[in-house]
């Protein structure tokens, strides 16, 4: 195995994508169809029940041994529970990609529950690190340059927002699947004396997925590509706090730094001092990744006619890889918040390096003795003096006492 | 000028980038916390006046000149306003980024109302469209090659379908600003004696944008690129369109052509007799560029610390060039499909060209018949009749019924 | 296993990239740099060959197992060699990256030895045809429409001089590795009393690398940003083949189709009759993907410092993916091309369909007869008759036995 | 205007791309074919000269003018030098790509020669820092943390390094042209009774181009995407050096910084005391730009059958923009480097920081001493003491001294 989503970075998302998995809720899929097709009269009963207790008896192993000799997978699949459950009304009426599609709405569903609940962990993680540094006075900075004094609640308050921004966008998220025939006109539903819409209906809600307006041959990868959006956007949230553990805990300024286990853990193998962020490098190496199978995504929304097959392979790999390693990625940066370091007398002692940091505030007094703003600038410019840093944290504790209150 | 945007691909929401347009809605930013200031009685009510009436006097070219001195642009709007003013109450407490992210938030939000004004205008072109064919038989096409019957409603059904899923998050999209001061922290509003929160919240409801639960320097980029990536779907859709206007007018396909003047219009210079998709070419090739577009916008989630300027130099560029182009092929698109002609004689030619793609019909009639699925697909297989195409359409007429319903 | 190179899309390219190569070419590096050290005088000759002969011996198992204790995969590797060798003078002076570095550029060495040689094969297949197809005169289209006649063999001349050219560049392509320790000073050698650009340069000749200039603790990443730029552009000249396939086996065009075995080749299922294009879109679908693999390389080479870990992770996807998917293309278009069938009624047929695109013809004997430009054209657009489309053939035989003289 | 590149970000090289500019070099592409065709004796001399001389007289303006009657801009050049030099025996056997194609490759000559004097300037700006700080000792770092010591010459020695090897790439570009008909058959000037391969060489050796083997409607886009590739590695490497400049002149390190003037330079409004590397981080935000203009130029190498018209518009964007701003970052480096500003104190501070960084050393004079490796470094990791910094130079004066010799 080559690609490190099949071990290295793997989490149990990854089991979603396996053949087996792809197996078992394709199977579903004609299971809920059989049992339309029963509900609406064109089959008994006996032969739905035959069908939907067939399906543990069908074995992957007998799947890719007929479609050795077929070449074609829905139908290798077709023909195997025909064989599992010895009745023939099975995918009547179906194309493959009512199958298929309808197959990746039901992986990318149970996929969504799981990064639903990690993200909201990581959320929580985000949120409990807010509250317990508001009181955390330490120097902002812009251009990587001392600012102003905060506190590193506001940091924590930031990116619990943020990554509250993407869950509330992926707890919305539909999922689609398609039971509309060969070009979307339901034709072979209706020729069968049944109403088309009835049964995508009925297969749908059985599913529980949603059924689009109108389809081709495949459900509109706009959707598709909106849902790999969300899922990059949360890495690129990651990406961001990543980089400011990076930032923090370079040697100059150390004020936080990812958990290192000193008695397991070799450094560099001539430098076996050093402490390296390791874990958040490899987050924002990851992301780098990530961010360009938006590309795909885009570019597969533009298929020719009611369908071609340029989207199949590149799915075959963008799809598992931002769903595996999006869920990675939120299971890390929960593990480096819960178990950040934090060296307090770093933090005081970078705040207290830019004594003219402090001159901002003399400008306000200045304005409000009754100067005007420029004359107050000019003022300040040249005269000012050092102050207590806590009295330029503004509303900082505030506001975040607010977003705790809002997002928990 | 060199940039097509500035000429050959502009319209009208281009005025939106121009330095005029900054220059007004950046001095609304600032007559807004004026009023602010004086609702809450830092400054008096003839000084917000004297500000606010001062708007119409700032000369763009008094700014720029200020800026060669100063080589501040936010500093030299303050200079401009404060010398038309006569007054010195301008801009106390803001950062840069105060005044600036919050233009932009009102750029954006002028430039998504023309949006959603020419979308719409889109979606009814193609509704309309949708209902003028929903009678139109043609063969549909999967991998290039002739599937099965079904009407040119459907395909403009799916593109009204698809267009209006765009429009509907473009209608939904929030635009912030921000006046939390240099690092999120209102410090400098709160050593006036004021409620920062307070402050942004009157400046922000004033202007009409929302303010983020929490900032730094700037608002968060997320936002920024949610909103490029729904206009970029937006190209990606017409470039759907484009590519299918393309493909059908092929030579040997013919079935709809872009409009074409005889009159006016060359051809080939040494072909003149072609009649070629240009229209549709230019709109695929402009989507090549807008889909790199949420690129640069992923990136710059990722700013370091409260801030850096990473995103700055090419948010020059994005914003504008992914606003001015979606709206330049919106407009296109809207002229292509109300202006499309249609070649009823090759659309009937070409649909009754593949005989055998009747053969689908024949085995669904073989299992209403009783046979077994496999067995039927075996005897269609062999034996088949020409069809009436019209007796495939299934539920065509329904669905393209529906859908106008729907989405009018 | 996910990932569609590890086994759908798999050729034999990949072992290059599994552990145990890995692994191998890592104690090859070591093996080398123990012959320099020998070499130098720093070890024994007796010392360096006990090193060279456990080579075979150290087992991937064993190291895996070393790493789980240590959590650091060189060390790991040198604690087995030290333990199969039973000498401790493996790896002296080099920091772990020395080694990586130098075997990811064996690595891309090997692979490159493959894609040349199948690269060369698919060229040699695209002349074949250049040459089989030379006197086969079809339509020449433009922007979709017909244009002007010319020949098959000008369409695989163009491709054969394309692939050529990346060919050419693949072959010219230099491997680096280095041996200069930790920020690329060669601290660690020289405090040895060696010279370490000696061992360097000693290093990478015995395992024909080159070295480069200077380096910090890895190779520039420009180098490996341009050899998978290179890979890339194989696959966008492949996937234009694979367009001009889809496009030309159109049901209405139907020039030319993929080979298609009746017996064992199931069509669509509801729709048994069709001749799709999978290969061709298969290779179109995977170039959407590879295109995007230059991103990350391009990101990868501005690394801070003297280096940081962002690169790693990503390398660990797109460097096997561009390698196997590249090769994968390359074998599947060798193929494709090869059996690619031929319907000569259609082409003919296609060819006479436009009669009218001879009039440029008929305009440039009126030039010669002694209109001026703008007149001729005038007349030829109102008048002109049919010909041999062979007489518009020009050049097109010359430059066909051109082509295939000079790049044989 | 709009686009940044139009004038903030503008440099001498965009007037390449300017209209005017534009019309000259066709022109000069119609005087080459003018001349050609009068050499093989098609044309009389003093039609060739009539034209050649008329080429002052036209008119940007005139063009536009035809060109809003014709709706076509070469036919509308082609009247305006007809008009000017009352002779009709012009682009004679040309197709518009012929014209348009090799004015392509003219501007992209005129480009490069100014890209590679500029690339020069900044590699000699460079090679003298290189050896002006090849005594100055810093602190060498990977992952952000402490590695060893190094010099400031090994940094620069690098960057020299890398952009030379980008200079070698961009010396040896050839520049493409064409002269080869509609879709590449050379009929129209074989039909005149002309040998359309002799024009075509005639018309690029005249202009200073090269003649593809093989062409269809337009030259090959794999050239223009190595060409812009090429660029962009110099914005990558770039990008490193401003990386670098950003994070060694953050607050807590700042051992280098840009340039700043105190004079007439504002710093940020609230925090006059600020000293931002704006300079790097605008080149940092360029770049996220320039990387993605690399996706359009591939995916255009792919258009179909003998051409279509998908990459012109996005060309017009991406060929202007990469070239521009690759150009202004080149300069903006250029300046940086000469202007960069040292604090010898920082450096030194920075060094002696990390007193265990000089472990190292230690593990290597134990290994002298006897010890196996692994024993030396567990001795190392418990016991070593503070050495003098320059002792863990090993060959930096050298691999220096190597560098400035070989590049300059």
């Amino acid at each position: 195995m080559i690609h490190p989503f099949e071990d290295r970075y793997r989490t149990e998302i990854a089991d979603i994508f396996e053949e087996q998995n792809r197996m078992l809720l394709m199977l579903n899929v004609e299971v809920a169809l059989a049992k339309a097709h029963f509900e609406v009269g064109l089959i008994r009963k006996d032969e739905y029940l035959q069908i939907k207790e067939a399906v543990p008896k069908v074995k992957l192993e007998d799947v890719k041994n007929i479609e050795k000799k077929t070449h074609h997978d829905i139908m290798a699949l077709v023909q195997a529970l025909t064989d599992a459950s010895k009745c023939d009304k099975i995918h009547i009426g179906a194309t493959s990609y009512d199958i298929v599609d309808t197959m990746l709405g039901l992986q990318l569903k149970q996929a969504n529950e799981i990064i639903i609940k990690d993200l909201s962990l990581l959320k929580n993680n985000l949120l409990e690190k807010t509250e317990s540094t508001k009181n955390l006075v330490c120097i902002g900075r812009t251009h990587g340059q001392h600012a102003l004094p905060m506190t590193y609640g506001l940091k924590f308050g930031l990116w619990s927002y943020e990554i509250n921004e993407c869950l509330k966008e992926l707890e919305k998220t539909s999922f689609y699947g398609k039971m509309s025939g060969a070009v979307g006109t339901f034709a072979s539903f209706d020729n069968l004396g049944e109403d088309g819409q009835v049964i995508q209906k009925k297969v749908l809600a059985e599913l529980g997925l949603e059924a689009p307006l109108i389809t081709n041959q495949i459900v509109s990868r706009l959707f598709l590509s909106r849902y790999l959006f969300n899922l990059i956007t949360v890495a690129c949230i990651i990406d961001k706090i990543a980089r400011e553990i990076r930032n923090l805990q370079r040697t100059e300024i150390f004020e936080i730094a990812e958990p290192f286990k000193k008695s397991s853990q070799a450094g560099s193998s001539t430098m076996p001092h050093k402490r390296n962020p390791h874990k958040s490098e490899n987050l924002c190496a990851l992301t780098k990744r990530l961010r360009t199978n938006i590309l795909p995504a885009l570019e597969n929304i533009s298929l020719e006619h009611e369908r071609d097959l340029t989207n199949s392979a590149n799915e075959r790999i963008i799809i598992p890889e931002t769903v595996i390693l999006t869920h990675y990625m939120i299971k890390q940066a929960s593990f480096l918040i819960n178990e950040l370091d934090f060296f307090n007398d770093n933090i005081s002692k970078n705040l207290h390096l830019s004594q003219n940091i402090y001159m901002e505030k003399k400008m306000m007094e200045l304005i409000k003795e009754g100067y005007g703003r420029q004359e107050a600038y000019k003022l300040a410019k040249d005269k000012f003096e050092q102050q207590d840093p806590e009295s330029y944290l503004g509303s900082s504790f505030r506001i975040v006492d607010k977003c705790i209150k809002e997002l928990k």
